[in-house]
Parts: C-alpha cells; sequence; structure tokens
C-alpha cells in the first residue's frame, strides 16, 4: 500500500496547538509518504500559524491552525489518516466519527488504552461516551507487537507506560521475575508531560523534583494491563524539559541468571530500531530529540534494577505514534521517524 | 557543659575546602556556643581565603583555609572538637591520632558508619586502617537514637542513608511491613553529592539524569544495617546542586492500616525539630539550604510509598552533623542549625 | 526610636502570596525589633497558611493569611509599619490611606519610584491615582541616600534599577564617564521577578534565555532618574530561579583613570554591608538568597564595563525594603537582614 | 563539481572527540555527498567508539576514533576534505600539511581567523607558527560573503563573532549606525562553548551566570575585524548546554529610520536559508539544536537593539563549517544542514 512520494496520503493533525500534536506536524511534515494536510487547535487562540506557538519551527513547518469544529467532519473531504492529540474526553468522543467515514484514527491519549470500562470513570474522572470501541482499539506498543495488524483505531501508548513496559515486559514474558515482589517503577518525567497549558505546578518557579499523583496515577492500570501483573509505580516531575526515566526494581525468579536477563532483552530487541540495549545506565539527555528507549540492567544476587529512558514527546508520544501509522500503511517503520 | 558566649568551645574544620566542610564552616561560624578557630585543605591549592572558593561567603566568613599537614596534630593546640569532612580513607587514618588526644571527632566520611570491616574493602575500595573503632562509633542518625550518649568518635550517616532510614525506620521497628517484598529505595541526588572536584562525570554539559553504580553502592550496606533488613536501593544522580529525594515503596504487613502508619511517623517524628510530616509530596528545592527532612506517606491497597526529602549538604552532612555535636557537649539540638 | 525586643513594633505585610511578600515575611519573622501581625493576600484562593504556599517555610513562618479588605484600614488597630507588596496601581491607591492614619509605608512596587506624572501611563498603563505623593515618596536606595532621612511613604527601588545604579551611579556622580557614550545595561533576571502568577511566560517549559521589552520597559525611566542620563536597558529573563546579573557597559572621560574608578567606588562603598566590591566577575548564585550586591568592573583603554549581581527577591525586594524599615525607626541596617 | 551519492567526497575530522567534533560526525554522516571516512581523537583515551564518548549517536554514527599522529598525513590517502576541529595552536601547525597535500581544509579554531599577525601572541597566547597563511584564508561567515569563492583554506568563524557580525554588519555596512556611539555587545553562552575538558569552571556546580573574561576575551578582536570598528564585547556563561544569545545596543546615525533598518535587513538576509529575521525577541531555546541565527531589533529614538540567538555548536561551528564546504564543493548549502 506504500505511496509514491508524488501521491502522499493525507494526514490531519487535530489538537496540534499542545506539544505531542506540534511535534506530529514537525515528524510528518519532513515524512516520505505522509502529507500534513490540515492541522487543528481547539481553541480560537491558538488559531495562529504553528510558527507562533513554537518559534524553532519558522521556516520548517508552514502550516497555519485552524480552529477545530465538529461540523469539519461532514463537511469536508477527509484525509485517510487522522492523528488525535486531545484531551481524553475530547477523543473519546470523536474518534468514533471518523472511524465511521473510514479514516484511520491514531489517538495519543488515554481514550482507548484501557480494556476495562470501569477503569475511566475511576482514573480519568469520565464515563466513557464509546465504550463499545474499546476492545477494538489496537495498542501500538509495536516493539511488542511483532506483526500483528493494527485496526482502523490506534491507540498510542502512554509515556510512562512505554517505558516501564518496554524495560519490564521481556522479563515477565519469558517468566523471569519472582512472583512474590511486586515490581517497583520510579520515573520521573520533563515538564513537557504535564502539556503546555500554564498552571501553577508547571510554572518556572514552582517546578523542582518531587513525585506527584503517588499510587493514584492514570498510568498505573495501563502498565499492569501491559504486564499482565500488580506493580507499584511512583510518578515523578522534575526540573528538565523533556524525557522520562524509569527505574524499575524487582526480584529474578529462584536460579535466574543473569544470562537469561541477557537473553530475553535480546531475544525481544535485538532486532528493532528503536530500541538500544545499552552497556552503562542511561541519561534522559542521550534520548532527548530522539526516538529511542535506552536500556540498561543489572542484576545483583536475586536483585534486578532496569533504568530505561526515552523522549516523552517522541518515543512517548509522536514518534510512536508515526511507527504506529507506518505499520499499519505498510511502510518502513522508521519513515519519518529516523532521519 | 554549655559554654557561654564569651567562652565558646574551639572547633577545627579539616576539609573546608569541600561542599561539606564549607558548609560547616559557614554554620559554625553563626553558632552561638563553637568557635572556628581554624579551618584546613588538603591541597596547597586550596590554601587560600574560604571566600576566595566560595564567593557567596564573601565577608561572611572570613578564614584563611590552612594546608592539613599530620604533624599539627602533634605540635599545635588542639580544639576540643575536630570536624572531619575528608575522604573516607583518610578520615580513617586520621581519626584515631585526635582520639588519642582526647579531642571530639565529629567524622563526615564512610570511615566508620559500617560496623561490619570486610565491608570496606568491598564498598569503598581500602581495607581499613583502624578496624578497633569501628564498634565504639557512635552513628548520629538523631532522630533515631533518643537520649542516648554519643561516644568521643561520632560518625554522621551518609546523604541517602539519612534520608532513606529516616522515611522506613519507623515502619519496619514497627513491624508494619511485609516481610517478603524487600522495600526499594530510588533516590535522585544533587551534583553537589559528588564532590567539588572537576571530573567529566560532574561536567556541566555531562550531567543530566540518570542511575549510577545500580546495585553496587557503597551507600546501600550502610541503609541495610540501620534497617536491618535488605533493600534494592538505586542512587540517580539529577541535573540540579543540592538535594536529595528519596522515593521508598514497599508493602504493608497484613491488616496494617493507614492509621497504624500514621501513628508510627507520629511517635517517631512529632517531636522532632528537624523533620516535618508534611501532606503533599515534598519537593527538593522546599528542602533547599534548609537542615530539615520533610516525609510524605501515601497507602495504596497494601501499597505504600513513602517519598522523603533533604538537602544532602545540610540535613545530609554539616547540619547534621552540628546536631550530633550539639548533643555530645549538651547544647540545644537546633543551636546554629535553626536560625 | 528603637524598641527593646519585648516591645516589638507591629508590621503588616499586605500582598504576602507573591514571592517578594513571602520573603517579606520570612525576614521580618526573624527581625529582632519587628513584629509580622498580620499578612494579607489579595484573592480568597491564597488565604491559607503561608506554607501552604511555600512548603519551605512549613515550621519556619507560622501565620495564616487573611484576605485583604480596604475596610481593614478603618476597623481594625492598625501597625506602626506596612508592607505593600501589591501590583503597582493597587499600591497607588492603598498607600495613601495608611499614610493618613499616621502608618509609615514602604512600598515595594512601582506606584511612587518615578517623579514624573506621565510616566505612569506610559510606563505603567495606569493614570496615577495619588500624583500628591510622588514627590514627598522616600526613594529608598539606601547605600546611595547616606543620612538623608526618611520620609513616611518610603518607594523601594526596583530590581533592575537597583543593581543598575548601584553599579553606574558612582561613575557618574564622580564625572568619570564620557558624555558621548550613551551606557548600556544588559541585564538579564531570574523567572521570580515575573511573579508567582501562572502565565504562558513562565511556564517552565517556555522559560529560556531571551530579552523582552526591549526598548520599552518601565525600569528604563527609572534608571534613567536615578543616573541622570540616558541608557540603553535591555532587560533578558534567564532559565533560573532567582538574581539578576547587570553588564554595564561605558567609556570613561578622557583621561581618566582605572585608579579613579576603583577611588569612586571605594569612596562609595567600602562601608557599605551589602555590598560586595569583588575581584572577579560575579555569578548569579554568590549573591542567591543573600541581601548583597556584587559588584566587579574592568577597564581597557577606555571602555569600562561593570559587572553587578543582586538577588532580585532579597537587595532587589525584600531585604532592601527592610534596609529602608531599619533606617527609618533608627535599628542597625543588618537588622533582620543579615544573620 | 557535486557528486554523486554513489562517489561521495571523502572527508576527515580532525579533533572529533570535541563537541563541535561531534557534531560534525553526525551531520557528515547524513550528509548527502559527503563520506566520513575516518575521526581522529588528540588523545588516546577517547580512541574509542565515538557513541561511547556520545551515547545519543548510538546506533546513529558508527564510528570508531583513533588517535591522530602526525605521520597519517604522509603515510596515509589522503581525504579531499578535512575538518579540523582542534586547539587553535594545534591547527595553526597542521593546516599547511593538509593543504601542501591538495587537501581542502576546514579549519573551526582560530588559527586563521584574524589578520593582523600580532593579535595572535596577544589574544591566543602563541606565536603564529604559519604566518603566511593568514591572508589567504578564507573567512567563511557564508551570509556576508556573497558569491565569492573560498580558497582552500577556510576560516571558520568563532561562535561569538558570527551571532555578533550577523546582527551588526548590515547596519554598518549600510552606514545606519551613529559614529559616535561604540557598539555593545553583551553575549551569554551555554557550557558548551567552553569545550568538553573537565574543569572546576564548568563542573555543574560552578556554573551559573556571569560575565567572564571581560574586556580581554579573543574573540573581540574578531568581531572588531568583521564590522570594521570597535565594540565593546561581554561574554557571559549561562547555566545551560547550548546557543548563544547576543543583545547588540547602538545608536543609529542622524536622521535613519527604522523602515531604513528593515530595509537593510532584508537587503542581506530575506535570501538566506539560515537567518530568520523574527518579530519577537528569540529565546536560546528555538534555535538549539538548529542551524539558524534568528533576528530581532527594536528601535527607540535614535536606540536601537538587535538581539540575536545561534546554536554555538551549529551555526556557530559545525553547521556553518558544512556550509562553507558546500560552497566550495559546488553543493546547494543545506546539504547535510537542513533535513
Amino acid at each position: 500500500m506504500a505511496m509514491t512520494v508524488n501521491q502522499k496520503t493525507s494526514a490531519w493533525v487535530i489538537g496540534a496547538s499542545g506539544f505531542s500534536g506540534a511535534e506530529l506536524c514537525r515528524l510528518i511534515n519532513r515524512h516520505p509518504y505522509l502529507q500534513l494536510s490540515r492541522a487543528f487547535a481547539s481553541s480560537v487562540a491558538n488559531a495562529k500559524p504553528l510558527a507562533e506557538l513554537y518559534p524553532e519551527l519558522a521556516t520548517v513547518v508552514n502550516i497555519d491552525l485552524e480552529v477545530w469544529r465538529d461540523q469539519n467532519i461532514d463537511q469536508d473531504p477527509l484525509p485517510e489518516l487522522v492523528f488525535l492529540a486531545l484531551p481524553h474526553e475530547a477523543s473519546a468522543k470523536l474518534a468514533p466519527y471518523f472511524l465511521q467515514a473510514g479514516v484511520v484514527v491514531v489517538d495519543l491519549s488515554g481514550a482507548f488504552r484501557l480494556k476495562e470500562l470501569n477503569k475511566y470513570p475511576e482514573f480519568y474522572n469520565f464515563k466513557h461516551p464509546s465504550p463499545e470501541y474499546l476492545q477494538d482499539a489496537s495498542y501500538s506498543l509495536m516493539e511488542l507487537i511483532g506483526d500483528a495488524e493494527l485496526n482502523n483505531l490506534i491507540s498510542v501508548p502512554g509515556c510512562y507506560p512505554t517505558v516501564s513496559t518496554l524495560a519490564l515486559a521481556p522479563l515477565i514474558r519469558e517468566n523471569l521475575l519472582c512472583e512474590q515482589q511486586v515490581p517497583v517503577i520510579t520515573a520521573t518525567s520533563g515538564v513537557s508531560g504535564a502539556g503546555r497549558q500554564a498552571t501553577l505546578n508547571n510554572s518556572f518557579c514552582s517546578v523542582s523534583l518531587g513525585a506527584y499523583a503517588v499510587l493514584s496515577h492514570r498510568h498505573q492500570p495501563e502498565i499492569a494491563q501491559n504486564l499482565g501483573r500488580e506493580v507499584i509505580f511512583t510518578p515523578q516531575l522534575g526540573a528538565f524539559k523533556r524525557g522520562i526515566l524509569a527505574t524499575c526494581s524487582a526480584r529474578l525468579g529462584k536460579g535466574v541468571t543473569p544470562a537469561q536477563v541477557e537473553q530475553a532483552f535480546q531475544q525481544y530487541y535485538q532486532n528493532q530500531t528503536f530500541i538500544r540495549l545499552v552497556a552503562t545506565p542511561p541519561k534522559i539527555a542521550q534520548v532527548e530529540n530522539t526516538p529511542f528507549c535506552d536500556i540498561y540492567w543489572a542484576v545483583q544476587g536475586s536483585n534486578i534494577v532496569i533504568s530505561a529512558a526515552i523522549d516523552n514527546l517522541l518515543k512517548g508520544a509522536a514518534s510512536q505514534a508515526l511507527q504506529a501509522a507506518n505499520h499499519k500503511f505498510g511502510w518502513p517503520q522508521p519513515s519519518g521517524v529516523m532521519l
């Protein structure tokens, strides 16, 4: 289904004024098979050239954001592909309209990530308006789905769940972890993870390393769903712009050796372009502005610590969304992701 | 034994060019009962006014650093109290000379923290030169020793062990934690924790949030010794100057309630000047330049997370050393610590 | 007029939820002659314990903020001294009521800094409601006013004008600068200078070193008024919390020597507690959380550069306000400022 | 002279372990017409895979650094093009050997930037070993040299001179500035400008905004040479990794209008890919990791301030070097610079 360069596939981005949406615009703009036809913001205040909101994109991405209105779906010629970078509830409401019109939807919100309907009021504070789509949505953690086809509704994993799941899944799937010790994930995110809107919490003078949403963050059930086991997950906000570092602590099952750990990681990731198994603990800076997930592990006795890092806006959002789109449309996975 | 202001107790600081040593000088300089008689650096290069090394101290602390030479012990009138802010092995060698001369030694290194002799080659890379002092040294985590007297050799706890132990000890001492789940401590330190010396690791462009010394850090046995149980401890370096945030994850014993947790923390800390039990997760900035340890906890089902923060150079080093000295000499604990 | 410790002078802070107001509360709380009787916030949302807004103040400053209502002036027993840390226009309106009631007003806003009435609409966007007070207000740049008495309305200099004026005034007053070259001040402030309110401009991900209000900042006329000459002043916002660095570039008058420069600075500042003439260019960090202004200068041929730094919230606001109050009430200038 | 993709032009990078050298490797690695044949470090300690020094380059740039030895010039097949990212004096000695062998040299050091021989001992602390090359070296500030051909020795401008000259040259060349007022440039650089080597000055805890080398920096004569007039230039180090912000203050000549200023900038830069004339003062972050120089200006009366920003390692070093190489070899200027 790959397109020639002259016949690019048309794509929209809705929610383009936010950090992930703007990254999507930047990546699609240089994608060999995608055409960024239109980009939308939710509010009139942001209906301006994208480069006015993000001066670094001046002369790089030349597109004017339009205000999104629901009638756009009925009145306008639709694209083949739409990226939703919207608040969770907005995505949950909007996605079905595009799907019914035959448009492939890549949703970056949490609207279709959880399979259990009742988690939505508990963790997302809304009653899900489109429960019939939850089971069908393809959860696109690409390195772990193998050759599976993606449905027309693609749900891009959350940032913390991406890095946490990539760090722990090979060990859990291969039964290398002790059942009695609940794995612990302590992960620190840059401030862009909190979104672009100005709040006291993300104002410059307020930001300083600290935990938040302790034992109540909405990414906890997503991680548990991915891993098939309970975890203790603590998110922390750090005084930096981009990136997540996840430190995952667990214990190995009886008799499990470091060689088995190494083998598991190699088996899952040695052929994955966007996973780098690294020999020293990764620093946030080395994945900033990259589509990579860097993974390191160490074992001492039965204890194992896996340290993994991603750019929350790329591997944790926009570039991962493109990986999924590339897969869906049959393009090489690095298209527009890797330069 | 309290002195009048006119007859201050004489104190030396050896290792005053380093971060903790300089903080000690600053605190002693304003202490009501202590007199900073002399301050020493290890190298000739630092034998200059302290304020040349630390311009913020100009007109605040007016003292010239001298080069330390071992003959100072024999030739010079000695102080009543000496603070050692030296490399571990140097402290291990030097402390006995002062002790034999009847000087109270407050040692900020790791030289006398561990009770097991064989941990020194394993974790500190040297054979301990003064093993006979290990058992006698008083480990001065003041909030947990109650009214116990301190010996003449006072070993100030390490920075990570201070915050980690304060966070977990009440729960472990009161048997509130599940035995099967090894507690996990993931702690992030500012760069001052790595000392003042210039290295590639602490150069500005290298520093970025990342784990280090994974499952092999020398503070792990100290924490385990304090708590009487194994822990999985991962230190991280963050791109900020001062402070440590420790996130401690554990599981409660069967039937243990949040009320019991609250009671334990209250019981241990409600009368402690330098512990603040806080209602929201602490941020590093709120303890920076303070002598406090701020502690927060949350429970969900059987899971418990304790988030605690200190200034690594104060509560994790210099102000804690002064708390110990105040106790030893019978002065009120906040003397020179709190203003 | 100095008080004994047992009969402290009563002070209010209005605008205590902002950065400068909170710093004032902290300093007054430990002041030997002042009693922080009451502290007020402008909005109901901030009518809570100060330490809820500023967790670092927990157990240090124990005061509940009240909502300010204008009837407080008529109904309540008034203090001897009130500090206004309010928006400019609010101060301009409120100060006269206190003055008429005989209360000494120390105003930290720009409401009474400029002597020319018509600068207010031009630079502050409001018509001044109390023009009759402009001439009487004492502009309290303490190091430059000598023994002059302060009136009951004390106008604390702005942050940029404080550091810029201290850097340049001795040279201009002593006629050492070339008349033909307009002095240039390029000054970089930490984000706290923009206030506590959350805006897109001071959100963490937006902040990055850059100029703002180029050739139109309201501190330009204040600096020009102080110096008695035109200047080219460019403010910059930097990605740090506190502090201002001002780089002042000028040319010396014909035949002026470096010795004359040195003499001028010594003459003005050698006896000033809060000015440090330093031998290497000051870094922001060395004045952070201090009441000092550090000043360095270098001459090459006819060119002179003066580099000066302050903490914008202390020497540029709260501690400078206390210096003025101390002078007004006859207390030693360092009282409550220096520890 | 453009090459096909199959016959790429061979290039070496000498000094590849430094920040600029590593950036060169990264850019050349993705250049359509250049082949990174070999890369050299000066010291044995850095003779390792580039990605070990720069983990962010893992799987992106796969090259092993070799130790540079002078005999490489005589014994090995030489490339068509060599990039020198070496200390100034090393470049001054090495360049002639390559030139004599017919290799095009692009030198990123200061070795061939100044035309006046005696400036080298004064500002660079060495007697120039190859004075005969100084006049022939082409100073490659590409946006200002028009269609001029480049000689075989190409001297890439310094970082501060690049941004300062681009900001001021159009106004000076068009005679728009007042002759009596010496232009003032106050520029703040990220720490990468100080190089990769660990020193106390660039250690994390030392770095804080401050001026350095006041009135004695080696880029001052280079800027003056570029502009044909004296300037007062003050460099500042800021607590960020990359980027330079230059604030240039001057006065317009009598009767000069803002329209003339606008016209000058348009005339020089409207067709320049890597200059963006921007409507709001640029922030460092918007040029970070980009090859752009963003320029803003404002006029008030006779005063003019130009605020300009670049990435010091790209437009101030590596990408600018590639612009020059592209021009020399007849390739489109954005080749390998812009993606």
